[in-house]
């Protein structure tokens, strides 16, 4: 089959024809891909980021944010079958550890990460397992949905996590409205009735913040510390939902955030410096977030189909995959690069 | 009224004759000193750390932890009545802004610190709220319960936040066995069946808390990481408190948090330095911790008043603060040391 | 000063010339009534219903959902100023005990209920407490949120309790549409993307919930058990709130309530009767909800200010206290019926 | 092999020779029983209590408590293997379905429950799955811990989940001090430290509750309700923990929970009759209890081999199923009645 893979660090990835995935535990499905997203950490994963983590097996297939259809199953699936549209959880979990068992399954001790750690979706069939579909209405368009896979769960898992604290008169400030921001103004709107503040470098990305719900946005130009300051009296925000994390936003992103209030590192690349003092006379909080759980994806899916999360695509095939990465690298994306096989 | 004032940073206070406090508002209220505790923030606030937060008022009495009797009431206090004898929360709150009455005390938008941002407990008198009063049995001696105002609270405080996260199976590390740390361990083992790991550099500190409850116990001398990864199969702990927070401590403590941990900055005085990818790739969290609420002081008291909370203190008499605080500046003091005016 | 004060049980109430209330305490606060919602608890008033709980004060003057301006205030009062608009949290309460200090302040073991323990205000100036006062924007007109200091913050209580329930993809069934339900329905809108089906015996009531973002709507007809388990596909909802809890209503809630669910009981006459073993089985539960808190009330306001939140109701000049009521009795108020003196 | 069925309602179940289980799923366990516990749901089996819910399939084998040894695994079970000490979460559940992934698996929508809804363990043989087994240190007997396979994880899930409603200061009524009770008494203990009142008809029952960590015991001899009133200074207790829920317990434990307290039913056979007034008014919950989770399993594993939690249990062999039915039923067995085959 048609593939992307990535052979060497510092160098784009290739499309290859290479065997297509089989079938070899009872558990185990096959995936005929119908979309596959192009996310920022393709461009880390490239320049070697992720290497010390997830050993990244070069050479192999990249794509970790994939919806298609069900191609074939193990012997013991029961909760899909063949021909069922479907949007996958990124990393296949085990579903025996205590995680997988407490509703945490992005902790899962025996989990994978296909895109990643071992083949991913940019080809035309992605091997993953019983327990990372979801299945969805067979109308719907698995390339008007792959976004969701991965930059979508993330942006949800941070939002929801952050809901008992936006209570109405609250605060929250996102930083990046980019391909998982957008997501998260959305997710925001939907479940909470907390006052939005969006800060990006990019006026356009600020319009589109302006049309899927920010009540405020304010542009990163280096008066953005302040300006959010004046729009909270001096008191900072509630919640900062920090989507980039890296470049300075990440202390900025501290220094936005309230007495009392929790900081949300969800982007990353930078490095927070911050006195311990300046943690306690305020008792301020940190709060790492990682793409999210199954059932995070599966609440957002419902979210997408009442058609209170959509996103904004911009579609490439399987052979441009080096194009679209480079579009990427070069900001020239709006929302989200899909590969169509 | 006798009292130890400071006049200058960096040198230290003096035992100043001046006239005691006089009530002005109805809800005032005068307490007679039973005890007043020696904190290692007074070496702080000596030092000059808290001039910026608090605009220490030179020249002022010392003392943020403090219990006695009642004195004397403005018109509409209710709640006590002369003679009582009380323990003090910290920082009388008004009880009306949000925070006050979301349980949130410590986060009082009209509070006052007495110690720290006026004339504190280090005297024979001090001028507090009736909303700063906890009512104790007429038995408790006021010396024996003074640390458990500031020192007590802050680490209750910190375990009460941690409870959730210390199921059966779990494992705390505690850095820090002084003052607070002492505190901490006792919460912990009342109110969590957590594995509890205690970590300092004084063998005799160690000693203590594993009568306290510890199961395990570390001298920090370098290996102390290292001895946490061991003694938890290499995943770190699910939540480690840090009473110290400086010194290195604080990127000690950091590194021993495991995955999907979270870390309670409870002392001060150092500088985290953290990546966010670090922060994100295993979803851990920085927890601020500051005093604690009312509410977490009185639950404190039932915890002291059934047994369960004992403090190891040494006293002084008022005349020989500068004696307590210099044994405290050079760490001759074991548990906590109280003036008794 | 002109009141509405009841004198007999099972008689209607009366408007009586009286002397207005005085100031006697130092948080004593006397508002200018500009708005005196009418409640169905009035009507259960007058059958006697609460004189066990609260013990009528007959005679007195009802009241319990009141705003307007503050005309006079005690020497302590910090808060609001003659001349503020105010809506009043319609338990004043002590700020001093447990509850008060835990962010729960309907369950204050010193409050008092002005229009069921004392004089309320359908009156021309009603006595309250500086913590009862929410101060508003000045443009606001009280007669336009008066409603929001009852049956609002009721409503708003109740779903607030709800939301960590309703994450998307859940159901929640609201039993009525009337003066609580209609806020319950526009609150449960703005905080939350769970589905909303809206059990009413008026057709009108339900067009009603429908424009203010019900999905799916059943008239109460003897039907509406089994409408509900179609709509859910045999499940039940995760969260029934019954805002009826008479007449039947309470047993089919309890029947509409889903394996692991939730049964909010925020009405009342009715009685529940239900084999323990029938709550074991699905491990359901049923939650009692009284009035709200202080900060419920402020979050609701926020609600209010921003358009989520929008009442219907009908105003009636004091005089005509007897007929608003007698109106409600007969089901002739759409929204709520506010006295405006 | 040797098994205890049951042929018709309202007889003895009989010691019959059938054929063992065999493996047939990928999935599938076969556990060489060491313990079965004898439980009152057995004797409510008996009685037919249980055929609406379950379907009871009549003849087949009891026994819903079990430990033992794994003796055959089916092909793809990565988590235990043969030889491996065990004790089995009651309802072996999909590890797919929406409440298996988010930590809540006694509500999974595909379990089963060997013992109600198919052959149990009171055998020599019982077949359960993957997802079900916990490994034990291979020291354990599983005569030992049988009981805390249903016993003991409905218990420990209900005060698990009361944990935050139990802070110091607070109460804590505990209804029943037999198999489940006793065990329940224990955990509060070691999870929290509230104050424990123990209410029971047997004075043995409650000399055990004292020594298990009851701070005061009642006999239910009709002033019980009378008497917990009293130890509360007429407040009512936070929690009630009903482990007996039938015969008038049911209605007397609503009544001993105070404003704003929950009432938690455990145990099953009354009926519940209450007034929604009385919901509303003081705001109180009545929380529902079913088994508990796998996880929860786990975590009083950890209480039990650390020696928070002991068992009284009395073994009889498979042969004399009917004389511990009997024993259990006339009232003869203290703690738990255990068949080791």
């Amino acid at each position: 089959m048609k593939s992307v893979r990535l052979h060497e660090f510092h160098k784009p990835p290739v499309v290859d024809e290479v065997p297509g995935p089989t079938i070899s535990g009872p558990l185990d499905v096959i995936v005929k891909i119908g979309g596959a997203g192009v996310c920022r950490t393709d461009l880390h994963i490239m320049e070697g980021q992720w290497d010390a983590a997830m050993h990244t097996p070069l050479p192999y297939i990249l794509g970790h944010e994939n919806a298609g259809w069900v191609h074939e199953v193990g012997s013991a699936v029961t909760n899909v079958a063949v021909g069922d549209t479907v949007i996958l959880h990124p990393t296949p979990t085990c579903g025996l550890c205590r995680a997988c068992r407490a509703g945490d399954d992005m902790h899962c001790v025996n989990s994978e990460f296909p895109g990643l750690s071992r083949d991913g979706g940019m080809a035309e069939y992605l091997l993953t397992s019983a327990r990372a579909c979801i299945k969805l209405d067979p109308q719907t368009r698995p390339q008007d949905v792959a976004a969701l896979a991965d930059a979508g769960i993330t942006a949800y898992h941070a939002v929801r996590k952050a809901i008992p604290l936006l209570y109405p008169g609250t605060t929250c400030v996102v930083i990046g409205a980019g391909g998982l921001g957008h997501i998260g103004i959305q997710c925001l709107a939907a479940l909470t009735a907390t006052r939005i503040i969006v800060v990006d470098q990019n006026p356009e990305a600020l319009k589109l913040a302006e049309q899927l719900g920010a009540q405020h946005t304010v542009v990163a130009d280096g008066g953005h510390v302040a300006a959010v300051a004046d729009l909270t009296g001096g008191a900072g925000a509630n919640v900062v939902l920090d989507f980039v994390a890296e470049q300075g936003a990440e202390n900025d992103g501290w220094s936005m955030t309230g007495r009392a209030g929790s900081y949300f590192v969800i982007g990353y690349g930078g490095t927070l410096t911050i006195p311990t003092l300046d943690i306690i006379t305020t008792e301020r909080n940190i709060i790492g977030n990682i793409v999210g759980t199954y059932n995070d994806l599966a609440e957002l899916m419902v979210l997408a189909q009442t058609g209170k999360v959509t996103l904004h695509t911009r579609t490439y095939p399987l052979d441009a995959a080096p194009d679209a990465i480079a579009d990427l690298d070069a900001g020239r994306v709006r929302g989200r690069a899909i590969l169509v096989p």
